[in-house]
């Protein structure tokens, strides 16, 4: 790992974009190697040409040099058309054509494996073979086709360089010798003129260092271009694709290449190189001048610059899957949520191990979820309900998933009920989730992460205490708010409130309305909601609502009648004239409302421990 | 991938662990393949065991089957005695003397490379000329170091099957073949009866198939033995190893091994295969029929489930650089800290720009780093301060680390100060940013968050306000627990109490203790800390603690001066005393408490917001 020098004039470009100027002027004075001249038009090329591209999986291209600059993508296509054809052939059909072993020879060589098939699809004969099989499935449109798949994971239309293409054609003749070959045996059927035109047209399409750079990028983000959004191939064909360039990639220099440099990559005679790392960036490089292994002189210096700086080597990485779970924690050692009728809350108390919450975070893939499940084996551990709160979860695989889906259908015992929060609608994980609830398995899905603790919290009211506060009327004296005036107090209080119906669905609060009103709800269910509609609480029977009105001149959120609710309102003007008579009550409330502010503190520090620690 | 079936009798078993026993049930009937029999004792193995184990990173080991029966390493060993070669010789001496490169040949060829070298240390050749290496430095020790390593791997002392040895040794000719040929172009020097003596003892060590799982999760993490914390191989012996062991490890099945399972993995004709996935398994399996190849039938087989059912190809891999950054704000959007003196609070709320905060999270890697300092690039985004909170980051990886300094270093803007939260003394990273602070870097470097941004707060008080707060006699009135109260009032209630001074590192407040007192901060700055000596809060003058003895009959935190203190300290029934002379003001206090709590709440709850959005 290289520690940067100081930078005498600080400027705002990040350590990476300072790295890549650094290593093009480093490696800019490097003058060996030679321009291929095989294919006559490859001889024009500018030697000094030197372009270092390198794209992110967030789709964030950087540049230095001459990324701009067009050139012949050359055998660089063979992987994208590889990966086409594993997709849109079937893999089996190409799998039984062409090998995966390195030839352990030159690009250009005719030897064909001892069963007369193609070592693999990164030397000629594979992508003459290749090329073959998706002549032989689409016909004439087989190049479209291939220019559309070269210009999907570079993100843009590419042209074809006419000029190269002649020549390539003018000059092809070892590649005639392996397509007949090839035909001999079964490996290419057809027209061989026809599909050699196609495959020295694919050879000559026209990218840049950038276009390569999001190619790999596309390669490291399992097929989704990151620049487009475009899902441009599949995950079985990306990874096999750079299973084989990781093997054959870089012709015989291969071995050394996986050893030394660690990257998936390949390279072309016009100069480029192209090198994925799988969940991290894609490189693109642009320089003709070639070693005798065919590979850019300049390319290789700089992936291999890369890789030594930044331990990019593909089989270096590290993780731990224990950060998948940011807290786990059951209501024994947080603090009880304020407001509930006093029952509720004793009873709540008495269960204080019912819920059990995993909040999870990052990605879920199957070592992350694999240590999740491993949490939940003491029986003695697993409550009555299980809280996966999935809210800061980036993405599932799809093997994450298969061990999520498990633990729910199978691990959990039946008296466990899974509550999923943290999922919308829109959630990928939705549907599956969805399914499994219709398939009977006991599994409840909420968006937030509360409203899945309060639903939680509800069931075991209605199971433990035989009844649902929501349908019952709450008595004024059960409200926190009141506790410790006397009946004459609470009843005084009440004769200057007004008792109101709301309907279901009805806005009982306007956040951008002045605080006027506080709010006890006697019966029904009303939730608080920022402006983005995000459910911030759901309040039950016994609990007040606006209350902060008695205190402050702003509301914080909109409160809506999430059922048919009935509260007795009571106006702050209302308040103060019961203030005058009765100051010692109204400070009393004053000093409850302290109080359960007082432990929605410690409910709220208690949660950013268990977030932050 | 597979989604599992459901299951009649559900139990806590983890669905990789059902999977497991499934895919043993599934594979034990197979009975292809013959047990080695070219070493007459490896012939005596009883060809029906069969167990699987698997190791993650965090050290859980799971096993099904014969995964307790020790056999013989073998080949197995090549593995581990190369990354020892690697880390003791040094990899120069190594590389010149051993190839990378596939042999496309079966594990026991006599030929050499071109240049008379093995293809690679897989094979005999090169595993003997491994061994010689070692020999060749260590002498008579070389065994019992080679032991003591692949111990180290499995986490175990290791014994020696003493009848597969001599066993060995009796029919080892073609071994002789091997070396002597390596002795005649230098590849193996000294007594070749020794050095294959070395390497007949090696490939004779005793191991299980849970051993062979737990060697696999030493490769898998980077080379610490996840069951014992020990590091037994550097991370570039490692990442090489298994760079050699994807393109060579499977014989000359290598190219289909790593094309359709995707496993950097190495078998032994005992009948083991270790497979290991970076940052997430290791995987142990033994039985003893093989294949033509020389490599365990079943073992082939379960290697393959697992990695078509979990999608473990080493190349198929997904991440989202985006959640390294879980929040990313400043006070514009942030609700301001309450307590401070109505001045500081101005001077603040003018600046609320001037302090910008990164909560990262999870690994910072070179691909997630590089997003962060992506964020970073606009200069009309870097504020006066900029706060990057680690205390959620799991790991920093060389890369990570290398371009956390690029950013600090070269790319923020003279005027601006890197705090960083969240790295306590004994964090792997605290040295090198210490010493970038001794090399004259603006940085500072806080334990938690809290202490990151007051002192960020002080330093713009100071800054703009000309004055620091905490060596100023702050004046009673100007304590937001007092705003409205009359100077009368605050003069009545000041009489009260008593002023007291406490040394430097005094304990002011015991959480242990009943709350008796309220603190008014006149001079000097106290600290809150948690139990577990966290520190919760800084508090300077102006601003009161214990004040919620007002209302509450338990402390939540100790209080310690952190400097010397006066304090104005007023008695619970001191304050009841002035409540029944002064009703209105004693209510206004409550009133007052009640608001400072909402406005921690709007705090708290922003970041939670932000932690969990």
């Amino acid at each position: 790992m290289s520690i940067l020098p100081p930078s005498p004039t600080p400027s705002l470009e990040t350590p990476l974009l300072r790295f890549l100027k650094e290593t093009h002027a480093r490696f800019g004075p490097l003058d060996e190697g030679e321009v291929a001249s095989y294919i006559p038009e490859l001889g024009k090329a500018d030697p000094d040409h030197f372009g270092i591209a390198v794209a992110t999986t967030d789709g964030h291209v950087y540049e230095t040099g001459d990324t701009g600059v067009p050139f012949t993508i050359q055998s660089i296509s063979k992987a994208i058309v590889y990966a086409l054809a594993l997709d849109t052939l079937g893999a089996e059909h190409v799998e039984a054509t062409i090998g995966v072993e390195p030839s352990g020879e030159a690009f250009n060589s005719i030897r064909l494996r001892a069963d007369n098939k193609p070592f693999n699809a990164m030397v000629n004969a594979g992508a003459i073979a290749c090329c073959g099989l998706i002549s032989e499935a689409t016909g004439e449109a087989a190049f479209e086709m291939i220019r559309a798949a070269l210009g999907a994971f570079a993100g843009r239309t590419l042209d074809v360089d006419d000029a190269v293409f002649q020549s390539e054609r003018a000059t092809g003749d070892r590649n005639r010798a392996i397509a007949y070959l090839l035909r001999t045996y079964g490996g290419v059927r057809g027209d061989v003129d026809l599909i050699l035109d196609t495959y020295f047209r694919q050879c000559s399409i026209l990218v840049t260092a950038r276009d390569l750079a999001v190619m790999g990028a596309t390669f490291a983000n399992h097929g989704v271009n990151p620049v487009t959004g475009q899902v441009v191939a599949s995950n079985y064909a990306v990874a096999r694709t750079l299973a084989v360039m990781s093997s054959s990639g870089m012709y015989d220099f291969a071995g050394e290449w996986i050893y030394r440099v660690g990257l998936p990559a390949k390279s072309g005679v016009g100069g480029g190189i192209v090198a994925a790392l799988p969940s991290q960036l894609g490189l693109g490089i642009f320089s003709p001048r070639l070693d005798a292994h065919g590979n850019s002189v300049r390319g290789i210096r700089t992936c291999a610059a890369m890789s030594e700086s930044f331990d990019l080597h593909m089989l270096s990485r590290r993780g731990d899957v224990r950060t998948a779970v940011v807290a786990d924690y059951d209501f024994r050692t947080v603090p009880p949520r304020p407001g509930r009728q006093t029952k509720a809350q004793e009873i709540l108390a008495a269960r204080s191990g019912a819920i059990r919450v995993l909040e999870l975070s990052g990605q879920l893939s199957f070592a992350t979820m694999d240590y999740v499940t491993r949490r939940l084996t003491d029986p003695a551990g697993v409550p009555e309900f299980l809280i996966l709160n999935l809210h800061r979860v980036s993405t599932i695989t799809d093997a994450g998933l298969s061990l999520f889906i498990g633990l729910i259908r199978n691990q959990l015992p039946a008296g466990t009920t899974a509550v999923i929060a943290g999922v919308e609608g829109s959630s990928p994980v939705a549907p599956q989730l969805k399914a499994l609830r219709d398939q009977g398995v006991r599994v409840r899905i909420f968006p937030t992460y509360d409203a899945a603790v309060e639903w939680a919290e509800d069931q075991i009211v209605y199971r433990h205490g035989g009844f649902s506060q929501v349908g019952v009327e709450a008595d004024l004296a059960g409200q926190s708010l009141l506790a410790g005036l006397s009946l004459q107090e609470i009843s005084d209080l009440s004769r200057l409130g007004t008792r109101v119906t709301f309907d279901q669905g009805a806005r009982i609060i306007s956040a951008s309305e002045p605080p006027a009103k506080v709010f006890f709800l006697l019966r029904g269910m009303v939730s608080a909601r920022a402006a983005n509609d995000v459910r911030l609480a759901t309040l039950i029977p016994g609990m007040a609502f606006g209350e902060l009105a008695l205190i402050e001149e702003a509301r914080a959120a909109d409160v809506f009648a999430e059922t048919e609710v009935v509260c007795l309102e009571l106006g702050v003007e209302a308040f103060r004239t019961f203030e005058e008579a009765n100051t010692r009550a109204a400070s009393r409330i004053i000093r409850n409302l302290a109080v359960l502010l007082a432990a929605r503190i410690r409910m709220a520090t208690a949660r950013i421990e268990m977030l932050t620690g």
